[in-house]
């Protein structure tokens, strides 16, 4: 007998990804290219563990204690000066300082979704941002970029689009400018809310980076800024993940209305991570990692694809993307069951990411995320070769079902 | 012209105490007796710098990286080990580590509500998990515990029970020991969730802890715990707020459930906020605050109604609580208009806070709850002979409507 309350529905859409993940956690010598994980030895930890220290010593109130919901207001301010600073013209009233980017998308989410509202998206789209916004049971559409005159049109029959411009999670892609612009000029003209999730947009390995979607709503005009683009942005990729700092940036009444729904939260964000990221801005440590987070990414990325080339070109194609931390693999055989070649994996020592999970309404074929971020170029091309191996048990489990039944 | 999606409906039933709070933040001297926090004088700072300093030093890759969702396993397995210490049969698997108290409320509305399914509280109580419970847009029915027979019956019509047994939040009342064995077992009898929310459970200034409910209702259980007790504790009152830490114990099937709304909720925790905790918890530096702050507490509680019975005692009946950091003042007036007297309170100089928030039902008459942690001897004095001031403002404007228009 169990008379307990069930679990909410919206559980049962959740992707086990994380569980199988940890699963594997535990295999030694495991490569894992399926995270978006950064490298370790980029952190400047020394610098931070002295202003950690400093901070707790200097203003053991603040740094320990509640900070105001929507952010340390100095914290906010320094935000709004870096955007300002790309020309875009925003006060501290657009900023909302979240406990991740993660948090900036369960927010917007309880904010401006209800039940049965439209999400237009670019499938394949980040796993997490659906995950995020499920319990708030919207239905989703795809959007179609390469129509730039189609643009109006989707977004008039959305309630809300969200967009990765930079380097999308999972496949990598960069919206360009022409289209980055046609959809700020969609959004303004059917005044439709436009998230631009910007995790990845320091992440540029190949020339010069394109202007935000919030950089062009902003061109000319108003403090505050009050257009339709939400961006949201996060130290993690910038700095460090454990932090967990992301901002908002937005028009002040949904700035507001997200500080009501972070309130009903968590209450406010851990202080201490807020001083540090502000020392971290104010001291210019973001901008003294970037170079040398580019050039080891941009080795990185480099020697990823020569580990594809060698291993795994008979079974999938790719494009190398411009910056980010992924390769999209796409499958050649369209029957290739990725589910079944991420187990595979995993029995040959490599952690692979399932493109399914990316894709909800199936309007991609069989893919990998693969990640080029964590891994040295010797561990990538061991993760390949490994891989490799796994296509081939798979291959061979297909001609013989009953060798793979054990597991 | 606006096509802009509204705010979600939930959004309107959240009460604006908050941003009447911090609107009155600048007054300068202002005696603020609303807020329920900590005196930072208590705050180990020194150590806490140098753990943070030498956690970040030592294991750069765990305090500034991505730590699993569920939180650290050491962490998780410590906060098991200290609940096995009072008997409780518990491993980490009936452990999540939240990023605050009010992370925990906000997953376990995630997991257990779906709209309209029943909350049964002893009502007036806490506004802060009403709020998080919002967005899940439950229903709310008043638990009688004056009457432990009919405890079976209501949780039987409830789908989840919400108690806070040591010193509710508003009321500082203390749920006596038969009552919290006869919850116990009409929530095994009708297997009905039963959260025990204890963030002030170490705050007992007169005679020691009774049981709570997860610890009566993990008598002679077998390990991992598996019954209906839904316990939630929190690092804020027992050592610092800003670290952002809390945990729910619970069956591990629900812990699962919980670990898969935090991941799309913020995906992790602050891993250095866990390392501090840690440290804390392995130091034993909760042991050695705790006697300090209870004799600092203890005293503030009488000075506060001393205070009281100085300036209010012609307007408001309280009885002195037994722990926690509130008493709660019932007008005699059942006419008082409550909201009137907070906004008079702060021209005045005193913040207060109104009682109506944490009764949504109308249930009980007009109430404030007043604070007494913060705050000095000598500003509790003042803060209530301005509320004083405050009443008189508002009875003399009761006669004189014309007179306070002018706000």
């Amino acid at each position: 007998m169990t008379g307990r309350a069930e679990f909410a529905s919206w559980l049962e859409g959740t992707n086990d990804l994380t569980s199988r993940f940890v699963g594997s956690a535990g295999i030694a010598d495991l490569v894992n290219v399926a995270g978006g994980l950064p490298d370790a030895s980029l952190f400047p930890s020394e610098r931070l563990a002295e202003i950690a220290a400093q901070a707790i010593r200097d203003r053991p109130e603040v740094a320990l204690g509640y900070a105001p919901t929507g952010g340390l207001p100095e914290l906010r301010e320094a935000i709004a000066a870096r955007y300002r600073a790309r020309g875009v013209n925003v006060g501290a009233s657009n900023v909302l300082v979240t406990a991740s980017g993660t948090q900036a998308l369960d927010l917007v989410g309880k904010v401006l979704i209800e039940p049965g509202r439209r999400i237009a998206c670019d499938f394949p789209t980040y796993a997490g941002a659906m995950d995020a916004f499920r319990p708030r049971e919207p239905r989703y559409q795809d959007m179609d970029l390469s129509r730039p005159d189609r643009l109006a049109g989707a977004m008039a029959r959305a309630d809300l689009v969200y967009m990765i411009p930079n380097f999308s999670n999972p496949t990598g892609k960069l919206v360009d400018l022409p289209t980055r612009r046609a959809l700020v000029e969609a959004a303004h003209e059917t005044d439709t809310w436009l998230i631009e999730d910007d995790p990845y947009g320091a992440l540029y390995y190949d020339g010069p980076a394109l202007p935000g979607l919030l950089e062009l709503s902003a061109e000319g005009c108003d403090a505050p800024y009050d257009g339709p683009v939400i961006h949201m942005g996060s130290l993690s990729k910038q700095l460090v993940p454990g932090l967990r700092v992301g901002w908002v940036i937005a028009a002040p009444d949904l700035i507001a209305k997200l500080v009501s729904a972070k309130q009903a939260t968590d209450l406010c964000s851990n202080a201490l991570s807020q001083l540090l990221t502000l020392a971290a801005l104010e001291e210019g440590m973001i901008e003294e990692m970037h170079p040398k987070a580019i050039a080891l990414y941009r080795e990185r990325r480099t020697a990823l694809a020569e580990a594809m080339e060698r291993h795994i070109s008979d079974w999938f194609d790719w494009e190398i993307p411009v910056g980010g931390m992924f390769i999209w693999a796409r499958a050649k055989d369209p029957s290739l069951d990725v589910d079944r070649l991420v187990d595979a994996g995993v029995e040959r020592g490599v952690l692979v990411g399932p493109g399914n999970v990316f894709d909800p309404l199936g309007l991609s074929g069989p893919a990998l995320r693969l990640n080029f971020t964590l891994n040295d170029a010797e561990k990538l091309d061991r993760g390949m070769a490994r891989l490799a191996l796994a296509l081939r048990d798979i291959a061979a489990g297909a001609r013989m079902p009953e060798a793979t039944a054990a597991e």
